[in-house]
């Protein structure tokens, strides 16, 4: 009987436990016996493994679940680590490690494949995708992202129609580091410009502060509202994360916006007394699981408004957060199907094929007939790459998506509202 | 043929639309013509109305839509406003006013009520209830409550299975500024000791900063992760609202939490910015739409585990915000039911029953079996009351439910996982 080890990596997602059953059903279905490595790579390196069977917890528990059903780590694996990882593969007789993770979890697996490829025990590894970032090169979209994408396509469709009832000017904070894909998806229940998000911020696209306060408060004369969404990967007009950006601090270290200064410098001493790193706050602003960059944003808006109108707006901002991955409610059923594909195609590689390989998810649209399939393509081509938003997804204003955008997206996320 | 007018007053929620649907569609099988006064009561005294129909826009085409259809206001009019309408009902020959709404919305009612009664013009008023808030006295629970409270426990569910994948402290702030029923829910999904959340806060329940992070870090050692439900509305010791209160800003004053409220104190100078009050700043702390709540108890939090363990934690906030209200992802299938039912029943009350009334939801739960039913009740009887959270739903250490709050919540917010 044949062995194998599954792990996850990086930041659960709402499918990624239909992944994991796709590995253990499959493996089952050809007699591999699987153990789950408990918190990726970090379990394997303290050996901390679980039996894993289709029909049993926790694969049978969570598969309709979020959260990782064996647990997730961040942990960046060293190449002493890799190599310590080959070690016990070989000794408690591996064939086969299924990581399932996104960028950072396909170089952890490039690595680990690297060093049996130079050894005498013969194992091969296998990166099934996941992110809602969506951000793997190669793929055309990620299993992860069709979920995340429907939350976030939902939460704007009910944020602009609430914002519809009770006028004012709403900025809701999207996930996303470096990629504006789910920002984007903001927009796929917008049918017209009247419709929110009036206005749609990108990691790809930096921005002025001004910039943006000019823009909204423009849309709130002509709509009598606005519904803005920003990345939380924003960047200022320099390329720096938007609140640690060098020009956004000059400008918010002036008139009007100079009190929001103060208080992003009242910041720092807070992250000291928190064992935080002592350095300027500013290189350490955390983006997910805090509301500062929202906070600083509808400042600056309700600033701008007041200095424009000369009253009080309503503002206010919502930093989606960890919601946006983990929220219990309905997957996307096409994310919900291929997240447990790519985990099957990954045996089913193992099992026929003689190469390690990253499962790509690669997508037919020809005549706007949908169809996903899977490909075997090198580790090396996905480790540690990130795929931005292309141009042809991003209006000429830089502040919006355009028409190619929702066609790409629209299949991913499902029948929505509207 | 009879004229009615219906408007809609308060927050919005996921199933407002199908209480107006309701109103219209059921007026339309007993000949009554419907006009919808835009922005509540406002709209009244404006005059500005659209005729609705069941097979047109918005009523068609919002049914199943978040928001409030034809709009809402948060304004609560005078006895001179109310006399206004009332003339305005009269000269256009109305003769029944539904206006759907939370417990300022049955005032506005009762009070238009009153001024129809000392007139000669027969005008019956019917308060048809609505409030994610479920503080509504006299009712079982409002329409709205069962699909905010679905999302609200999906949310922790999923957050507490991201935790668990990634360990840390969670903490999630809720809506609900006076009672504490939508925070409950976040514990819909728990099955164990083990499970999040480990720990809730409510309004009804007053508490100190020193003892939440007691609690908290308890949970941590114990668990090796906690995931805490905070409402909006929790109070300090001194009763008054946490961030605001007296007896919470005496304990950010001194050490460890100094820093805190440096930052807080920084706020004053933003909301004058803004043109807000210009009073103490924190008379003015908005609960919704901000991050505020949500960083300060994550500093103190993160502050209180740096002391207690030597290094920085893994610690996380996030505000559930406006998404509570109106995401657009499955409602409660019992709350859409009830949501439509109630606006049905205040037309066959307007044309069955001579007097003026508020429709108040009822459930029987004899042996288990749920079945809600509505009945009428005096408009005086709901308005401008509030219901809070019950002792008997509230565990004996103020943090937490009890297993009665469980049964009787469950069968209001459909199906859930887990």
């Amino acid at each position: 009987m044949k062995r194998a080890i599954v792990a996850m990596g990086g930041g659960p997602t709402r499918v990624i436990n239909r992944s994991l059953f796709g590995v253990v059903d499959e493996a089952a279905k050809h007699g591999i016996g699987v153990l789950g490595a408990l918190h990726g790579i970090q379990g394997v390196l303290k050996e901390e493994f679980r039996p894993l069977s289709p029909g049993r917890p926790p694969v049978s528990t969570h598969r309709k679940l979020p959260g990782a059903a064996i647990y997730s780590t961040r942990y960046k694996p060293t190449a002493e680590d890799c190599a310590k990882a080959f070690e016990i593969f070989k000794k408690r007789d591996v064939s086969y490690f299924f990581y399932i993770g996104g960028n950072d979890t396909a170089e952890a697996t490039a690595i680990v494949s690297r060093a049996a490829q130079s050894a005498d025990h013969e194992l091969r590894c296998f990166h099934v995708p996941k992110t809602i970032d969506n951000d793997l090169v190669e793929n055309d979209h990620s299993p992860g992202y069709g979920s995340a994408a429907r939350f976030v396509a939902h939460a704007l469709l009910g944020d602009d129609l609430d914002v519809l009832s009770l006028p004012g000017i709403k900025v809701d904070i999207i996930m996303g580091r470096k990629a504006g894909w789910l920002t984007a998806a903001a927009a796929l229940c917008k049918r017209s410009e009247e419709d929110g998000p009036h206005l749609i911020y990108f990691p790809e696209r930096p921005k002025s502060l001004a910039q943006i306060v000019e823009e909204v408060l423009a849309v709130y004369r002509k709509h009598g509202r606005a519904v803005v969404a920003v990345s939380e990967g924003l960047r200022g007009s320099d390329g720096a994360e938007f609140i640690s950006s060098k020009s956004v601090r000059a400008e918010l270290s002036r008139e009007p916006y100079a009190p929001i200064m103060a208080m992003l410098n009242a910041l720092g001493p807070i992250e000291e007394a928190c064992g935080g790193a002592k350095k300027d706050a500013f290189g350490h602003v955390q983006l997910s699981g805090t509301g500062t960059m929202a906070d600083v944003l509808a400042a600056a808006v309700k600033i701008g408004a007041f200095k424009a109108f000369g009253k009080a707006a309503r503002c206010r901002a919502d930093t989606f957060g960890y919601l946006q991955r983990c929220h219990a409610g309905e997957p996307s059923p096409a994310d919900a199907k291929e997240a447990e594909m790519v985990g099957r195609k990954a045996v089913g590689y193992a099992v026929k094929k003689s190469a390690s390989g990253s499962v790509a998810l690669r997508a037919e649209r020809a005549g706007g007939n949908y169809r996903a399939r899977a490909e075997l393509i090198p580790l090396e081509a996905v480790a540690g790459k990130e795929r931005l938003l292309p141009d042809e997804f991003i209006n000429a204003e830089g502040n919006g998506v355009t028409p190619a955008f929702v066609q790409y997206a629209t299949p991913l996320v499902g029948k929505l509202l509207r």
